[in-house]
C-alpha cells in the first residue's frame, strides 16, 4: 500500500503523515516514512538546490524536471523496493506535488507535466492520496510563524498559493476514487482521526 | 541560426564545432559555442554529477531528466536569448545526445524520451545536426588514449556504445532534412571541410 500525502507547506502534512506511521505501526504494520524531494542521495542534494532561499532560481522546466528526476530515484531505489517487500509506503508529497506547483503554480502545460511524470515513475500510481486542503492565508501564516523552516516556494506570492491549492483541488475532483480531501484547519487530532478513517475505508 | 554537434565520444565533436566557430567568426559573424551538460551554473553542476566516473549513479530515467533539466536551463538563459539576439549558436551536443544514450543506450522509451526533450527545450529545434559519426572501436579507442578525459559515458560496454551509434544513425535517416552524416574517420581537416560545406548548403 503506497499513501501520499499533498498539500501545501502550513497543512500539518509532515505531522500527520509521521502521526499516521506511528499508528500503522502500533498495528504491527511494517512502514516506510519518506518525502520529496528526498529520500535518497541524490534526491537530498536536489533539495538543497531547489529549496534553499538563497540557491540561484533555476526556470520552471528546469524545477519540474529535477523535482522529477528526484522521484525516478526516489521511486526506483526506496518505494517500489519496499512496495515489492510488502512494506506500507508513506510519503510526504509525491508527482501531483509537481502538478499543482510547477503546473497550477507557476503556469506549465498540465499534459506535458503528467507525461513527464508518468516517465519519472515508471506508471507508478499510489493507492490512495490524502489533500490536506486550507486556506492560503492559514497555511502561509503558519509558515511564517516558524521562520527557520521557510522554503523558496513558501517564499512565493499569495496569488501562486491561490493557483497551487485550485490545482490540488481540481485533481482531487477530477479523480475522486484516489483522493480524500481532508480538512486541515481542524485540530491536529480530528485530521488524525479523519486520516485514519479514510485510510481504513481503503484497505476495507 | 542553430547548429548541434552529435556523436560519440572520440569523434572529434568538440573540436570540430571549435573549428567551425573560429571559421564562422573568421566571416564576421557573432558565434556563441556552447556544450551540454553545461552552459549554466545549474548545467555544470549536473556535469561534475552525471559524467564523474566517482559519483554515484543515478538510475536511467533519473539520468535523462538530469540531462533534460540541464537543457531547460541551458534553452531558456543561453541558447534562446543568443538566437533572438540575432547570434549563430553552435552547441556540443543537445537532444538528440537523450534520444541516442538513455533511449538507444540505455534501452528507455524513444517516444517517451521525445515527450520529455520537447518540454525541456519548450519546443526549440536545431536548423542543422550534425552526426560525426565513426566505428565505436575507434571512438574508444580515442577516448582511451587520453585517460584524463574518460568519462562515466565512455566506461559503459561496448554492446552500450554499439547501440548510442545504431541509435544516433536511425535517427539522422528518419530525418534527412535536419541531419548531415560526417564520416568523423577522416582527417580533422577533411572533416572539417566536411562540415562547412553542410553549414554553407543550409545557409544558402
Amino acid at each position: 500500500m503506497f499513501i501520499v500525502c499533498e498539500g501545501p507547506g502550513g497543512s500539518g502534512k509532515s505531522t500527520q503523515a509521521k502521526l499516521l506511521t506511528d499508528k500503522l505501526r502500533g498495528f504491527g504494520k511494517r512502514v516506510i516514512l519518506t518525502r520529496e524531494p528526498g529520500g535518497t542521495e541524490l534526491g537530498e542534494q536536489l533539495r538543497r538546490l531547489l529549496l534553499d532561499l538563497h540557491a540561484e532560481p533555476v526556470t520552471p522546466v528546469a524545477e519540474a524536471l529535477l523535482y522529477s528526476a528526484a522521484r525516478a530515484e526516489h521511486v526506483a531505489h526506496l518505494i517500489r523496493p519496499a512496495l515489492e517487500a510488502g512494506e506500507i509506503v508513506i510519503c510526504d508529497r509525491f508527482a501531483d506535488s509537481t502538478l499543482a506547483y510547477q503546473g497550477g503554480g507557476r503556469g506549465l502545460d498540465l499534459s506535458q507535466l503528467q507525461a513527464v511524470q508518468l516517465f519519472a515513475t515508471c506508471g507508478l500510481e499510489p493507492d490512495l492520496k490524502l489533500l490536506l486542503d486550507l486556506p492560503v492565508a492559514v497555511g502561509l501564516a503558519r509558515r511564517h510563524a516558524d521562520h527557520e523552516s521557510v522554503n523558496r516556494l513558501d517564499a512565493e506570492s499569495l496569488a501562486f498559493h491561490e493557483r497551487v491549492r485550485a490545482a490540488y483541488l481540481a485533481l482531487a475532483a477530477a479523480n475522486q476514487d484516489d483522493w480524500r480531501v481532508i480538512d486541515a484547519t481542524e485540530s491536529p487530532d480530528q485530521v488524525a482521526a479523519n486520516i485514519w478513517s479514510a485510510v481504513r475505508e481503503r484497505v476495507a
